[in-house]
């Protein structure tokens, strides 16, 4: 059964989520920031990591799409826009709707956007926007979706930042919500194809969030407006991640990598404010 | 002001505390049980940890024993029996008392003892015993307290395990709840005279007790019975932790080392059953 289009625009109704100082730190600790990086992982002077707005901006879906099995949908593509930097403990309210679907041929690309709101005076938080990828609901005859002119910039990059994974990684980052076996179990992850546990795809784009953060908004989360990329390979718990950087102004391009080269979140952007806003 | 003596026996007001799934996964990654444990670490077919027993049966003291600094104060002595196994989500009642206020010289010891039942069937689930040094609190011409017989047996150890720690370890192990800032800010560590932030004497002594679990207990919480021991020396976050294992039917005995060979957890005594009880 193709999936509804008539799911499109349709927004959800509003889902708050609040966390606290722990869930901060276990999602810091979750993404590899730890003794280094106290600021984040414990609550002392607590900040939180911008990568973190993609869970505070997690709201049960809106309308169902359509029949399809669970198992062919993959996480394609991640885009956040932060309004304002997230505290350590909060509270937002978020309403999210389907923006299009559209036929890759193999597959349908299915992409969402969340509003995350402050629920006391309806001011924008976090913008997000999503894209799963469903195997075998192309074909429709469908608009394929707007081309993305990404390139990698002929010049090597401007900064290269490579971080470990540690063996545990996804044992930890799962205690911020996200149970899928196919993280943990490796008799699950082996009927999914892969020789063991993968880690999350949020994950790596929080490690890849850390290295952005780092390496060009000199470790200041007020200066971290937007990053987005696509999935494109998985990453097992313990492989090291190589982002790749290069810095255009406020404009930025990133690539992640594995050791062997495996590209694995592919047309980075991120925004970056010179300044703070005062 | 002498501690106050007339504080031994009172029982303290009974506390109710509750866990969950997470907590017990959270408590398993913080003392090291990650990818190869994943009975402890995730919820899949999820067993408790037998140390988390101590966490599980803490409750706020009763009857204040005097106004001493609580910077004197160090963690001494460590014990636990499990009347039962811990489920991975449950409830228990507590209530504690100090046993007894021993006078070393230079310090006091105080022990207590904290009783957990089954707030259902009033049915007991953990006896937890510890005991605190108050350094500068001695000297008052008491009682020291029982002699304990422990000695290292003639014979080489029956097992020896070595696990490592992580550098993020303490970081991890804080959020079951002990946000001491010796262990995660090393401008306060500094202050205590340490390098750098210490390890959760209790994080060695969930490392310890992993070591004796796999060794003598054939992975089975339910043949688990009892642990103690007495904290002698800091650990740092990234050491490795031998535990040296000697075995007499049900009775164990054994010592926690660090690579250099300085012993952390001396005096240490298990109780494993042969069989679990039916």
């Amino acid at each position: 059964m193709p999936l509804d289009h008539g799911s499109i625009g349709v927004e959800s109704p509003p889902h708050e989520r609040s966390w606290t100082a722990k869930d901060t730190m276990l999602y810091a600790l979750g993404v590899g920031a730890g003794v280094r990086e106290t600021v984040f992982s414990t609550e002392k002077d607590q900040r939180v990591l911008p990568t973190f707005a993609v869970l505070a901006a997690q709201a049960p879906g809106g309308r169902r799409i359509g029949d399809f099995d669970p198992a062919m949908l993959v996480h394609a593509e991640q885009g956040f826009e932060l309004h304002r930097e997230l505290p350590p403990a909060g509270r937002v309210r978020t309403t999210s709707k389907v923006t299009g679907i559209y036929d890759k041929g193999s597959g349908a690309l299915v992409t969402s956007e969340s509003l995350a709101v402050d629920p006391g005076t309806g001011e924008p938080v976090i913008t997000s926007r999503s894209a799963v990828f469903i195997r075998g609901e192309g074909g429709f005859g469908g608009d394929r979706g707007p081309r993305d002119d990404w390139s990698v910039p002929e010049r090597a990059p401007d900064h290269k930042v490579t971080y470990p994974t540690t063996p545990d990684q996804a044992l930890i980052y799962r205690l911020s919500g996200d149970y899928n076996p196919l993280h943990s179990d490796p008799e699950f992850a082996a009927r999914a194809g892969f020789d063991r546990p993968i880690l999350h795809g949020l994950c790596t784009y929080g490690v890849t969030g850390r290295a952005l953060l780092h390496a060009v908004a000199g470790s200041d989360p007020a200066r971290f407006g937007a990053m987005s990329g696509r999935f494109t390979s998985p990453v097992f718990p313990g492989e090291s991640l190589t982002v790749s950087i290069w810095v255009d102004g406020p404009a930025v391009l990133f690539r992640t990598a594995k050791d062997d080269g495996t590209v694995v979140i592919d047309r980075g952007r991120a925004a970056i404010s010179a300044r703070p806003a005062p």
